[in-house]
């Protein structure tokens, strides 16, 4: 029952209209996928969806069961467009309440004369559900079953990941070497094929044009669980680029 | 049949492993929804996924019943990794193969004698779709119905946007206007939730924390096609932020 699990997977929902209108640049899936890269767990879908109820319960209840774990960001603040907490409560049919623990943290935290309606609000969400605890401003976020309820503030959120990691049961890490090369695409493209294609099961191949200080170039990604595999098929790569003579200018 | 319809929703599917990982920061939802809201689109849902054909065909035939429009980033390049293509051109049953006018285009920008098959391979598609011209480097878009296939590299993608103005039919383009407040959003939840809840049917009114100039703060977002509403809804906002007091440092 121990035995780490090969894939382990995860989903990220990122509730917000503000990221949707284009106002707010989203940078927390790749803060919350490099985490789980670190804890062996493969992000493999993310969605963006609005404020909306509806959306907010379809889009949970449909990732949840196809996923390990599923990450909400976004919508548990004190205002009125924040409704994540009530509608993942709704989702699992639980009831939604002031928390007990949530309520004292916060009540603490503001002092009992400027813990208004607003902050309160910040304390209601499924009254069982475990708190993800944040060391910068106090607000929770909180766990029902495999789904994470993270706020949408990526210093607030970057902050309460730590804690979150021994909640997590990760899989084999995910490996990656990447070797960045003086060509085009398709220079490349043929022999990386066949690289590729006799590491089919096991090594993801990703290929990615770049304009760096003027010089246009590609940076050839190798990912795997498996470090022997990257080592043997980068062994390939690296053949292939000699035999054409392309420049390796970097490695990482 | 000529009127302008109240609502026109899009969604983006942006497919790319490079994204999922966390290597590579997303930056193509804002431009695509900057230029979106000019032409009176609303994007409604983002989703991010993997090079899987599997997963492609999936979203993509899901999201173009759902939505007016479905742009696609990333994956038509001339690599093994590159297969949006030919996954659009499974998902609508098309026959895929070289498509005549973007065989020369490419033919003609690269020269016969580097016209490789790496190359080549970026005129393979859907062999009757609409092509969205591409500035930048001569590789064309397509288009099959309601689904807009786009490159993944920021700076070609936003190059390929002007072009497609006249193949998006908008409804009422969405207003915005913000106005920013040295304040705790726990402060105004409550006067702000009474200003949506009169304003609801018309008026998206959004909060957003932000700490900048060593200043907290809070923007207030008030978004809908209906100038009118905007402006009024506004003006009810000003007036309990005056009675309470809070500062406005900013409006746009």
């Amino acid at each position: 029952m121990n035995k780490t699990k090969e894939k382990v997977n995860a989903a990220i929902v990122i509730i917000g209209n503000e990221i949707l209108s284009g106002r707010t640049q989203d940078v927390n899936v790749v803060t919350i996928s490099k985490w789980l890269n670190e804890l062996g767990v493969k992000l493999e879908e993310v969605r963006v969806i609005p404020d909306l109820e509806n959306s907010i319960i379809k889009t949970v209840n449909e990732l949840k069961k196809k996923f390990n774990y599923v990450f909400t960001t976004g919508g548990i603040g004190p205002t009125h467009d924040d409704i994540t907490s009530k509608s993942i409560a709704k989702a699992f049919n639980l009831t939604y309440g002031y928390h007990k623990r949530a309520y004292t943290i916060l009540e603490k935290y503001y002092g009992k004369s400027k813990f208004n309606l607003g902050r309160k609000k910040m304390a209601m969400m499924p009254i069982d559900a475990s708190l993800i605890l944040n060391p910068s401003s106090a607000a929770p976020g909180f766990i029902i079953d495999n789904v994470f309820c993270l706020p949408g503030v990526p210093s607030i959120l970057k902050s309460m990941l730590g804690g979150l990691n021994n909640k997590i049961r990760g899989g084999k890490k995910i490996l990656g070497k990447t070797i960045s090369v003086q060509t085009v695409e398709s220079e490349i493209s043929k022999s990386l094929e066949a690289v590729q294609r006799k590491f089919r099961e096991k090594v993801d191949i990703g290929s990615y044009p770049f304009f760096r200080f003027g010089k246009i170039g590609v940076s050839i990604v190798v990912r795997s669980s498996n470090k022997k595999k990257i080592d043997d098929c980068y062994k390939e790569i690296v053949s292939f680029l000699k035999k054409k003579k392309i420049n390796m200018i970097g490695e990482k």
